[in-house]
């Protein structure tokens, strides 16, 4: 019998992070003061973050050791199998081999307890004793209540609207886990009052969840605020991934030629590219593929300039590729990609040529989940499923040019919370939005010249 | 660090199914002909089932050899993760050791497509291109749509009417596999349409989706009726489960001093218990509980006597507790063990004094559900959460006992189809509903006497 998963024990488990920015040929362009313009300081991030994470946030060392308790808690389910996709590759005819990383075993079906962990670690070690945050389709929030339960700490989440009403699971499972879920816009904060004055209808929106979850933060003393991409740290947090998946491929005797994952905030693909991205730094032959959906391509179709994080314009303006932090992507299933620009650091790397990058129309994705669904018996989430497409493509490529090839790819989870978007797929009621250009310029020409 | 998990490697996966049939004490008396009354033959089990299976269902061969090709599939999942409950045994303060299994890393979510795959091999070998079965909450149609996709059979599913109206994202599942689900009663079979004319709103019932896909099967030649639980060879399929278990006790250098599994027909405890049962009939000093919903205490209350496996009496009577299968128990979450008999080889086990069964109501079992979810991580099914009842009770005891023990339970899946359940449970509305033995009594007294 071959071998379908490649597996390390606990023991195996990496003890430290990998800190892409110590080999970057450049580094990202310094987070800029919303206000002033002026570079950040410790002191305007420490209202709401921890030192500790402050300090990883701008550290420049290439390892930082992982917490024994964190550790303890990651245990819980990793480190998580490399698969081999024998059946897929079986159904694509393709000379190529198929590897994928199974990051949906944990009990909150993403990778996002990766960077959970170790925030509700450091914000507890500092003594905070709450943490508010946000959620859209309710990963991370999800994420950071299963987290917050480790350590005792109260976990609020602004969770928009729109979704707490359309996913009462994902609300559910975090309230199982002890955290307190609003509906934002909510009535707990002056953003949320505002925005119920002017609307009391108001969907809610993720960039008025994070202006809700950062004035609470700033406005409680025991209380931090958390993120769940984006951010130097947490991409340097979900190198795990890709730190697990080079001892498995030297297990299995192999290497990616190419490697691909779904791009949101980015920390998906910092995760699992960085460690392999070190191997290229130095002069290995490889390819590192962000897959976006075409109906926000922000790496594809963006501006690489400062633009804030948030649509409050309350975070610092940070270096990215960017479709205008005002750009409203359309209502596509894949929640998690829904975001106008990407981490600072990934952008920098696609900049530099080091990351390439695709988009894919919805329906085209979920043409691939189907099939991966019935060849690997695994139901992808839609988000993970653009991964999934694009080595699709890749195995299909191999075939015509008779090429053998090693393709890997992160599945970031299940797509459990995701069925009704299945259901529209079944039905043949799912549509591809179109990307608007012009809404683009738009949302650009607002962005402050810097 | 201190291991969390005891993992196997695929080449330790066992080779060999046990059956329990060539150890038991006393085997269980045989299966009659709903009509007749005779001891049922291959012949009249042939319409609806392949040889193979029939074949096993009446050995009494301890080994059964696995075939490759079910090994395969097993392995995109197995073999499973042996958990000590190290956060849980320190919630608890309790000097006993509390392992788990984990069973609900598959994609489907419990411990169903151990038989599952198995039952879609045989089917497929013997020439058979379509499956027709049922489903409650739909944990087995699952299995079976997500089984048969790998072997490109057709499943058809009838679920219970209620079922599909209240857990669309079951039905959605079994879709995007491939399979075709139809609300219970159902204009496709005589069955169905008798029901649906008699009352137009009829909300459907176990027993009553039975004797649809039953009716399917043996009206269509290229179709064969499945099974999820209560038949011998279901149970073996099962031990996979205990055999793993009794490798991974190995390296871990212990062994159960109690095995704790819920119990609804029966195949979940089966499986986590017969190899551990051979070596309690061999003399090991071992307790084994069935944990059952006290709504529908099959073992604890129920009379030892032959009964019908469903409510239409089409299946073969059986020995085993009952409550007779008129008997309707209250709507608990714990769906999977709403059944009013049991597996005849548990039956028989527990006749013997070889297996002990306990009962719990609703609300506890969903108290020891939260304080696993917030120790463990993982939000467990209504069905398994009885199994953690049962092992938290263990545990308290070793305390007031001061004895270290060694307790192990099985966790059959995961409570993420189950949510509304918890809602129910947080917002204070759940109930526990009572056993009605009057009702009982009624339901018995219509069995025929034999």
């Amino acid at each position: 019998m071959k071998e379908t998963k490649i597996i390390l024990t606990e023991k195996e488990m990496p003890r430290k992070w990998y800190n892409i920015m110590a080999d970057m040929p450049n580094r990202p362009a310094p987070p800029l003061h919303p206000g002033t313009h002026k570079p950040v300081g410790p002191d305007d991030l420490s209202p709401i973050f921890p030192m500790s994470l402050i300090e990883q946030e701008v550290s420049t060392e290439r390892w930082i050791d992982i917490p024994e308790e964190v550790l303890e808690i990651y245990s819980l389910w990793r480190p998580s199998p490399l698969y081999r996709a024998r059946r897929l590759e079986k159904a694509l005819k393709t000379p190529a081999k198929i590897y994928y990383k199974h990051e949906g075993l944990n009990p909150t079906g993403s990778h996002k307890p990766n960077t959970a962990v170790p925030q509700a670690y450091y914000n507890r070690q500092a003594g905070i004793r709450r943490i508010a945050t946000e959620t859209g389709a309710g990963q991370w929030g999800s994420a950071m209540c299963f987290s917050g339960a480790f350590f005792g700490l109260d976990v609020t989440v602004y969770m928009v609207k729109v979704s707490y009403e359309q996913k009462p699971y994902r609300r559910i499972a975090m309230e199982t886990w002890g955290g307190k879920v609003y509906a934002s816009p909510s009535n707990h904060t002056n953003a949320g009052r505002q925005a119920l004055a002017a609307d009391s209808e108001n969907p809610g929106s993720l960039g008025l969840a994070i202006s809700e979850a950062v004035e609470d933060a700033a406005t409680h003393g025991d209380t931090n605020y958390a993120l769940g991409s984006v951010l130097n740290h947490v991409c340097m947090h979900q190198t795990i991934i890709g730190l697990e998946a080079q001892e498995q491929f030297k297990k299995a005797g192999d290497y990616p030629d190419v490697i691909l994952a779904a791009c949101g905030g980015g920390s998906n693909l910092a995760g699992v590219s960085f460690p392999f991205l070190r191997d290229k730094i130095n002069g290995k032959d490889l390819r590192v593929v962000a897959v976006e959906p075409s109906s926000c391509p922000t790496l594809t179709k963006g501006e690489f300039r400062y633009d804030f994080g948030d649509t409050a314009q309350m975070t610092p303006l940070m270096m990215m590729y960017t479709l205008g932090h005002n750009f409203i992507p359309p209502g596509d299933h894949a929640g998690g990609l829904r975001y106008h620009a990407d981490s600072p650091i990934i952008c920098q790397l696609y900049k530099d040529g080091l990351i390439d990058a695709v988009s894919y129309p919805q329906t085209a994705v979920f043409d691939a989940a189907l099939m991966f669904a019935r060849s690997e018996g695994i139901i992808p989430a839609p988000e993970s499923s653009h991964a999934i497409k694009g080595a699709i493509d890749e195995a299909l490529k191999a075939r015509e040019e008779g090429k053998e090839k090693t393709i890997f790819f992160n599945l970031s989870g299940p797509g459990i919370f995701d069925l009704a978007a299945y259901d529209e797929y079944h039905a043949g009621r799912m549509k591809d939005a179109e990307f608007d250009a012009d809404k683009m310029k738009k949302a650009l020409a607002e962005l402050p010249v810097i």
